[in-house]
């Protein structure tokens, strides 16, 4: 069934280990682990993402998914290890890794460079996931002299784990994910460290924009500090540009009354709604809009199988699903996200049967 | 079974102002409403939000949910309008309108300001929800010489609209919602912002952490400009403190091999993390943590309703529900939030009925 042949390798038993070892194993490879930890090996093992790696065997392909730091190194010498392996790694920076490869001296011809869009806020081996990979954007690293087979071998195995293999060059990833990724993060974290020193009774007002806004500001320090300096180049023109703007708002703010002050906000207010157009939709389409129901139901066990319940008994797919308590409330709310063409039929069907749709 | 008595007259029949409507209305308390747009008042009166204004009225309340910049003047008029009112106002700003309304000749002792905590992207009539305010904190601006009759008054009125009134000086609640409402606003149009010049195949990366941190910049550019202008004061400090914060990472950044440039980049993330931590969690409380699990479906009519039956017939309530479609994928994940005590018995039950539990 798998589209990948023979043994794989997977170095490092973290997040991305584990999760690559879970789905090949359940497709049926041979997949094998090492981690610099022993214990992490053991538990990853355990866990079913593969087994350990015998002096007999014959390895196909190695993946490497240990921290960036040390990803370069373990690339040149699983090349040099495994003299007959294609050998990929899933660090979340590509041009700095590449260039110490290249320079090295080993059999460079045989690495192809990738990065898994996937992740979770925890890492480690028990947060691997089967599914961690599934539709996802997996960029496969590719340069005018990469070779062809190496770049289908890895790409195959991005497909066997399920996600969307996209060719793009070091440089050009590194650039689209210090803009949608690694800016992010830095902001995120800036924003949640205001927090620190905010009274109790101002945190007590945060609502989800809060929230939202600092979700990944709960990310591990060590690896972000890790992706941030191996990718400065292409993060600091987003972030010397963020800036700019910032700092021009703020004069804006300081003098409201002067020529232009007004305008230079709403522009800033405006540009973000234009920047948040841009962000491409579920399902891969940039074009498919959700029309949206908020049904309110009681907060009890049952209730919302209740609804869904009837809801797929009509046929009707739900394409989201967010569930909004209220703080201290007795009543949730339900926002349904559906394909505009059965919103009509949604609508009929929750109000002959008597749920309370509201908005 | 109302807590008010008396006529309440609305002003502004926008998000806010249907909602209240809405909710007292359906509390069976006489509301009546007006807005500057005569097909607004149509509008929400027909949405059932409340009835015309007539001139024999004899009006307990007046609530002003007009935007910002004319908030003062409309407190002003229906102070003078209806002498035996009590007036109050929805403005996400408190004390620029406390000081244009006390500096005015009206009798002022009928004013108390406040501000529900409540919101959504999508303003209008047509966007009002009898719910908006369950649960949410609304804050009631006090001042050394408010009136205690008056603050108690629309004390009642935000328990009738099921929110949790807050006492806070108006001061208190600016510098409050600059840091954990306008702030969070700002940064996330700016880094929306930095979207608009991303090419596509950048865009195409994007995942979780870049949607939730831009969610909000989609907000009304109009409102906002009003609301930022107003709250400036309070507000720049958090954006001055936040711009040394991100010039200092910036400097870091670009000289990675500097002494100390590692330890402020670290150190960034370190505080994101402790700045995170001191968000409030649901329910109120600021300590229940949820267990969490992953449940994998197919994404077809019904799946999720056949699982959530079955957890609702076992009498296991579930406190949040995330759903998770990958992109393109046939398979959607379900992320379960329970209170720990049940964790175990959920897992059981999933686990014997056949369901995947991932992670």
């Amino acid at each position: 069934m798998s589209r990948t042949s023979g043994q794989v390798h997977v170095i490092g038993a973290g997040l991305l280990g584990t999760s690559i070892g879970l789905t090949l194993s359940n497709l049926g490879l041979d997949v094998s682990l090492e981690d610099s930890s022993p214990a992490s090996t053991k538990l990853a093992i355990d866990f079913g993402a593969g087994r350990e790696l015998k002096e007999s065997d014959d390895v196909a392909i190695v993946v490497v998914c240990v921290p960036p730091d040390v990803t370069a190194n373990t690339v040149i010498s699983a090349l040099n290890r495994f003299p007959k392996a294609t050998v990929t790694d899933v660090a979340s920076v590509k041009s700095s890794v590449l260039e110490a490869v290249v320079a090295s001296s080993a059999d460079t011809s045989r690495y192809v460079g990738s990065h898994p869009m996937a992740g979770r806020e925890k890492g480690g081996a028990l947060s691997g996931r089967p599914d961690l990979f599934v539709g996802r954007p997996w960029v496969i690293a590719v340069e005018p002299n990469t070779s062809t087979l190496a770049a289908e071998i890895i790409e195959k195995l991005a497909l066997d784990l399920g996600a969307s293999p996209i060719r793009m060059s070091a440089a050009a990833h590194d650039r689209a994910v210090a803009l949608v990724s690694h800016a992010p993060q830095v902001i995120s974290s800036l924003l949640a460290a205001r927090l620190i020193d905010g009274p109790d009774e101002d945190l007590a007002l945060a609502g989800q924009g809060l929230r939202d806004t600092t979700r990944i500001a709960a990310s591990d320090p060590k690896l972000w500090l890790q992706i941030l300096v191996a990718n400065s180049e292409a993060l600091l023109p987003v972030l010397e540009h963020f800036s700019d703007d910032l700092n021009k708002l703020i004069s804006s703010l300081q003098e409201v009354n002067s020529n232009g002050a007004l305008s230079v906000i709403a522009k800033t207010l405006e540009a973000g709604n234009q920047g948040i157009a841009r962000i491409p939709g579920k399902h891969g389409s940039s074009n498919t809009s959700y029309a949206s129901l908020v049904v309110m139901i009681d907060d009890k066990p049952g209730e919302l199988a209740r609804l869904l319940n009837e809801i797929g008994h009509a046929g009707l797919n739900i394409e989201d699903l967010k569930l909004d308590h209220a703080t201290g409330a007795q009543v949730g709310l339900v926002e349904l996200a559906v394909l505009p063409n059965i919103e009509s039929s949604l609508i009929e069907l929750l109000t002959k049967n008597g749920w309370k749709l509201v908005g």
